[in-house]
């Protein structure tokens, strides 16, 4: 059962998720790394022309931080690996998708929109404390209320967090519950 | 505070999301009915050749239920009304967007996706019960694991739907809690 909430703000625009507990599993390798490998996409977790400079500025601070290997940036793809599905049989072995589909036809849900319109997230794991951190900017086409995120996509992205800290720590995970206490509004940004 | 779960998975592909109370109150008019006069689009929770056999057949047993005024299908769009916007002040009378941009760059969140790759939902309302059901097929660009929704993308629509429901019971809400159990796994359909 996973339980959390939007925890901090640090600046207009952009939201930063922190998550994690006190007790880091030993690993011998990063799941991502194998993930990335296998698909040959781009990296969309780095900077972008639609990235505010609040943005930018906390992604170059977890990016100092990652000089000493204390923190490593996540990358993130809009395609998705088939091999997940493996994860999903041990939690539902009867599942199965209605029909198969070509993998380019498959897209992340949170990065499923074009640059700037969005999602705008990138994800930074501390192995050691065993906490994963994501900052986002939300773009124009994620809005409930004018000018302010769909708590649906603020649900997302807490639920991308908390599982990729979760696959970090204890390798296949499935969320159980999702309880969020939203405290404030988020300002959209980007056009 | 709102607290959903996903309590019907009616056939494959199609989340049927039925939310409300049973202590209904007297209107006078459905706020939904100003609004799409306000907003000169298509209205999207009409059938399109994306929607499966199975999300037609449910749509149809609800426009059905319909004919006799009991429930009423709740038209939605792509673009929202700067008019929602007084409604935060009522709540965060401090809050306001970063910046103001014109309404043709704002999409509503859970139409943000074009015909077929998103979200494919139709609500239907019932004054006297005080119930509004959703109808969903989700699209491929929504996924997770490979062939199964995202946890956001269910959060999103949960989140829709329980809000909607609020609003037509007691004008302007705004989600303090989301609490979810996920049950099951959700196929995506469409491609």
């Amino acid at each position: 059962m996973l339980r959390s909430c939007v925890s901090l703000l640090r600046t207009p625009g952009v939201l930063c998720v922190p998550l994690g507990g006190a007790s880091p599993l030993a690993r011998d390798s990063w799941p991502l790394r194998s993930y990335s490998s296998e698909v040959a996409h781009r990296d969309h977790s780095l900077p972008n022309p639609s990235w505010s400079k609040d943005m930018r500025l906390i992604f170059d601070q977890f990016m100092k931080k990652s000089e000493d290997g204390s923190w490593k940036r996540l990358p993130s793809y809009k395609f998705i690996s088939s091999k997940r599905l493996e994860e999903v049989k041990i939690f539902f072995p009867d599942s199965k998708p209605v029909k198969e589909e070509p993998l380019s036809q498959a897209r992340l849900f949170p990065r499923s929109l074009e640059e700037g319109l969005g999602f705008e997230y990138a994800m930074f794991h501390n192995q050691v404390e065993n906490r994963t951190v994501c900052i986002l900017q939300g773009g124009p086409y994620l809005q409930g209320i004018p000018g302010f995120l769909h708590g649906g996509a603020i649900a997302t992205m807490i639920d991308s967090t908390v599982g990729m800290c979760a696959v970090l720590t204890g390798g296949a995970v499935m969320t159980a519950n999702l309880n969020i206490n939203f405290r404030r509004l988020i300002c959209k940004t980007g056009s």
